[in-house]
């Protein structure tokens, strides 16, 4: 039986590639997590088993899809940065935006009794999903630097807030307080009133979390004489750093290399 | 701290909103299924629980997700119609695609020890996704003619070739013999070789499955008086009927009706 | 020499085709035509040469590009509808803009003179143009009632205001006295104090001009016994009718069913 | 009047915004104009009055868009590279495309007379225009490339066809004695068939024209005691250079610089 009098609904869809030779960014954003969050009973501001759950995830990214070459995750969202060169199913926006949220939705589903071993979880979570083309090596890193600054401001704020809801604060209380404060003033709320210096708290929480393939050299085996034999490799890091200045990208160049 | 001095990389982000008043379809369709379906043993040419994690995976998309009036699903594809009126996120394609696609792969995750208790999930499965407006109603009724017509043809063959194989021919015996076969013949070859008569098979693996919302009437409750209260509601059914003619669409006006 | 080296840079022109079976609207508006009508004097409210020129314009239009199937214009813009079952250029957005736009612009220049023997064209005129899809007729009626309904605002406001201005009251004091204004109160206005029955200006002010092809039957020679020999063709027609209304569609059937 | 009722037509219009910060190539191409040569009579294989009224077209359009930063025409083609920068209409495709192509089109035609006094323009000429967005400098140096090669084999190619056909050949015989021929292969044959130097043809037809804003320092007047008082300004030229090299770049490193 041919299917040809019914094939011509192909040709309603319409195409959707991206620009060649441009960083690709697929951010990921957990659709209700504040809600979420709350069901399964997430610490506040910040749990660190559902970060490392999100970590996990964004790192079998790396292995899955090797033109990722960087992520940038905090809170509940991830941001892939996939290689300019990339010609990854024709660089088709809904293709690469769908793979990529259902293999992390699928991955976060999976793990998450590694993670969360005594939480059942309630039901299914989802993951919005959106792709951006930045043009220059320059672009990209003000987005990264966008969502770093954006990482500080949030947390800031949220760990304020908390440990005024924690100290009996209302949470209408709490914004009050915080309403207009600068962060040096947020700094000295934590500071004084409860003996917190800011920037000690856990990397993690501050700077989010940076996942890439790091260079390294491997002794492999040894030669009869004793002679160490190495090679290099890539290996998947996750890094706590400051993505903003140019430490990170120096130490590591083939980064944005596009190689 | 301010975050405007990056907050410029916000303007890269492109508009994909999808026609007001047209038919979307979202087809889904499972990646590198053929492997996965390897893996996991299913039954060949059709795996019953793998087909019915997949329906109820489909029947929970349209608890979750409102503005889907109609999923029809076959093998490792499901397509879901979202009705015309839908603003559902202003239609913009990549939030629709990523957090349906989203959903169903958690879900089929999370079920999928319901349908295979006693096989382990090896690995997180990915789904790939795209949406197709369709402007009118006879155009949207052609395209599930297509994956039905899709679901028949594939069906047969398969269902051909995997009694051929069982039988004790090679893939390629198997294939040589199909070559160029029409429908009559795949059926005699089924009946002659096999006894089996085609039209007989189960109507899942020949008609695929239909998913929507039947309006039923039900009694509430009873009056003193004895007499019935009842109320009409929409109850998702699954069922696995001709959806090229018009008599599902006959029979359930309000399907198509956008209201 | 072959010319592959370079030609890779042509895969970075991405697609733009319209959704099929849609009607194509292509409305063209004059860009900074409020300096033009000044710099060549145009006539105010109304200028019966420069609205002549724009018809005839559109009239060509017609006979160029057979897809086109209906035109509506006023004040300096024109609104082209495209048969929903074209694939002109593959319904290639940019290819439609540019090549109706570039055929207008050359038409207006080439036919200024006769319109307007005795004024010199001062510079080039450009248009601006864009391309919407609809995808019913219904919606279609909406887009075009949308413009006349447009016309009729607009030129009630302008003719009262160039009445008042011509009267000897400042563009500001014009403004303010029509400030707020309803339609009523504008005709009052227009009665009152200059004698004018608004319902009586030309139809092509108040109703704009609609372009499309009529059915007529013509005698085309005689049998030799005398009996007209005709035959059903199609015409051009410029009227100013009410397009909001359903009398102008149901006397013209043929121009809404895509044929 | 309100036209609310009809205004959620324009809900229809979709967005269609250029990426930022990439360089926009418009190129626009004669609409049939092998037809249009034939008509006009312009001399094979190079009409030099064509070529300088397509010239002085593409000269006005960097008057007029202060974006257009350079062009690069040869045969019925030009391209206008946009600066990366340019937020001109937010960078939508239509607006541009219509915009760019309206004024070459009106200008065609207002200056064909002073190219062509003694020839009657038959019929409105058109172009069509597309717009290619280019991430990168050297990227874009690909595309002027490309297309400067293309002329080059265009017209070699043409020049020997014309000189085959006026000494006698038919068009068949001439296409059959170039089928397969290389560039040196032509170059022999115009020399030693017809006393040709292909190298001392005119650069116009050999290279095409490009056409930038040069810095020129310019005496503005002198002072009292008789020195020059001068200024940096930028005047447009035409040129028929290489753009394949670097030489012109390195000499006009402002034209690339995006300033």
């Amino acid at each position: 039986m041919a299917n040809s009098k019914y094939e011509y609904v192909k040709s309603f869809e319409l195409q959707d590639n991206l620009l060649p030779q441009t960083w690709i960014v697929l951010r990921i954003d957990g659709c209700h997590f504040h809600k979420f969050s709350q069901i399964h009973n997430f610490e506040k501001p910040n749990d660190e088993h559902a970060l490392q759950l999100l970590n996990e995830c964004a790192t079998d990214m790396l292995e899955e899809f090797p033109d990722i070459i960087f992520a940038y995750g905090m809170s509940d969202e991830y941001s892939f940065v996939i290689k300019k060169s990339s010609t990854f199913h024709q660089r088709r926006a809904s293709k690469i935006v769908s793979l990529v949220v259902s293999f992390f939705s699928s991955t976060y589903v999976m793990k998450w009794h590694k993670f969360f071993p005594h939480k059942e979880l309630q039901y299914p979570p989802s993951f919005d999903g959106r792709v951006v083309c930045y043009p220059s090596t320059s672009i990209l890193r003000d987005y990264l630097a966008w969502r770093q600054v954006d990482c500080h401001i949030n947390n800031q704020y949220n760990t304020c807030f908390w440990m005024l809801v924690k100290s009996g604060k209302s949470a209408t209380e709490a914004q009050n307080i915080l309403k207009g404060t600068q962060t040096q003033e947020k700094n000295e709320l934590l500071f004084q009133q409860f003996g917190i210096n800011y920037n000690t708290l856990p990397a993690v929480f501050r700077k989010g979390s940076c996942i890439f393939k790091e260079e390294v050299e491997e002794v492999v085996k040894c030669t009869e004489a004793g002679d160490p034999i190495k090679r290099r490799r890539r290996k998947i890091v996750v890094q706590h750093c400051d993505i903003i200045g140019k430490n990170l990208w120096d130490e590591h160049p083939y980064l944005l290399s596009d190689k």
